[in-house]
């Protein structure tokens, strides 16, 4: 059950913008009991999007969520190379054309900006992949997208943080399963995180755990974070590190 | 001339750390002329890691630059992924065991820890791929790693951030080559992203420049960022936008 994310964008690229959308939707997976295995940006290059989708679905995820790249402008190109990947063309969604000209007029009404009018731009922003649930955006003009390939569950949201985030909580979440998967985080209280190294390794190999543990420099504690099936693998194997010394307090 | 970067770590991919790492390397290797092409992350597993460093090495990128995974516990396993990836056995560094040795000791005068020993832990850091040059940790205890395979500069670095951002600038940045490719970061004065559309498309189908605009709200300005390989190509691909009514201010 592990899901990957693809974020696209130039400035993601040349640095000029810190990738905190695909830690946000990182967490937001995680939380869900998803494993996130993998996380790839590439820039807005419709044949660069295409490569790095078609070698995701190659590894076959239950979920895939992309996001930037929905724009109006000429190098937003991710709904384009999307429905390429997948074989299929884009096409007109008119509910999401209807939205996308109420937006703009709204704007308008507002003082926002000078034109309300739809030019190709704005049109393009309503083109998904043929068989594609456009996705709502009550943030801003573009759409996302929702499809199946070959069995992995395709999400496509915009790059703007504030529109992503919300389309995630509305949008995606819902249709993604229950939590299988959960993730414990703790302080253990050591001067060094070498000395942690074999009592995690044993607990690792005893349990069906996964163990990390994070440098915080040379304070007093280390943090660490088990994640598990179940809470009882979980405190079976906190119960393990405890015998071995460890003492843990609440909190990261 | 191409680069791309890897970042590795669990808590990258729970979200429960945000990768600006990989923002810092890009911005160094975009202002060194380098097009950073792809960044991808993986979380602290051998296998996953050999995985995606023998799919990079494929892509056949100018310089890869790796960040992550070089300390002493359990889920540090960079180093050895990388060797395995590159059919090379790790090797005891010696001058980096004395430096290791001197770095505890040092911190165990200070009192920052309880025991100076170079536990397994601590020695594992010492251990580099065969063949590989040691880079210098000015801020912490691993060293990095210089290796080239099959035509790729590969650089191996710490995640703390402060220990991999020293690295760059003092082991990295000096072994690259001059610049090659440079950017030029406008404003544009105009109240819609999607009117700039055919403009930019126009300018990019006329000059050998890339450009990337950045969605700011509905706000004055637009950013744009115009690509190419010198400075005269970009000015004539500026005026020529200008020719057409777009209005730049400098900054971002």
């Amino acid at each position: 059950m592990f899901a990957e994310i693809l974020t696209i964008g130039d400035e993601l690229l040349t640095g000029n913008t810190v990738d905190s959308n695909s830690a946000f939707i990182a967490r937001k997976l995680t939380q869900r009991g998803y494993w996130v295995r993998r996380k790839t940006t590439v820039g807005d290059d419709v044949e660069e999007i295409k490569k790095v989708i078609r070698e995701i679905l190659d590894r076959k995820p239950e979920v895939l969520i992309i996001s930037g790249g929905l724009g109006p402008t000429h190098d937003d190109v991710t709904m384009l190379a999307v429905a390429e990947a997948l074989g299929k063309n884009l096409t007109l969604c008119e509910p999401c054309l209807e939205r996308i000209k109420a937006f703009y007029e709204h704007l308008y009404k507002e003082g926002y900006i000078d034109d309300p009018e739809l030019n190709e731009g704005r049109k393009k922003m309503a083109y998904l992949p043929e068989g594609a649930v456009p996705l709502e955006n009550t943030e801003g003009a573009a759409p996302g997208a929702f499809t199946e390939h070959g069995g992995v569950k395709i999400f496509v949201l915009p790059g703007m943080p504030r529109e992503m985030k919300a389309m995630l909580e509305r949008e995606v979440l819902p249709r993604l399963g229950e939590r299988k998967f959960i993730q414990r985080k703790l302080l253990a209280e050591i001067t060094d995180e070498s000395k942690l190294a074999p009592i995690l390794t044993e607990a690792v190999e005893r349990f069906k755990v996964r163990i990390h543990s994070s440098p915080k420099g040379f304070g007093k504690y280390i943090g660490v974070i088990i994640f598990g099936e179940g809470g009882e693998e979980i405190e079976k194997a906190k119960a393990f590190m405890e015998e071995r010394g460890i003492h843990f307090e609440e909190g990261w």
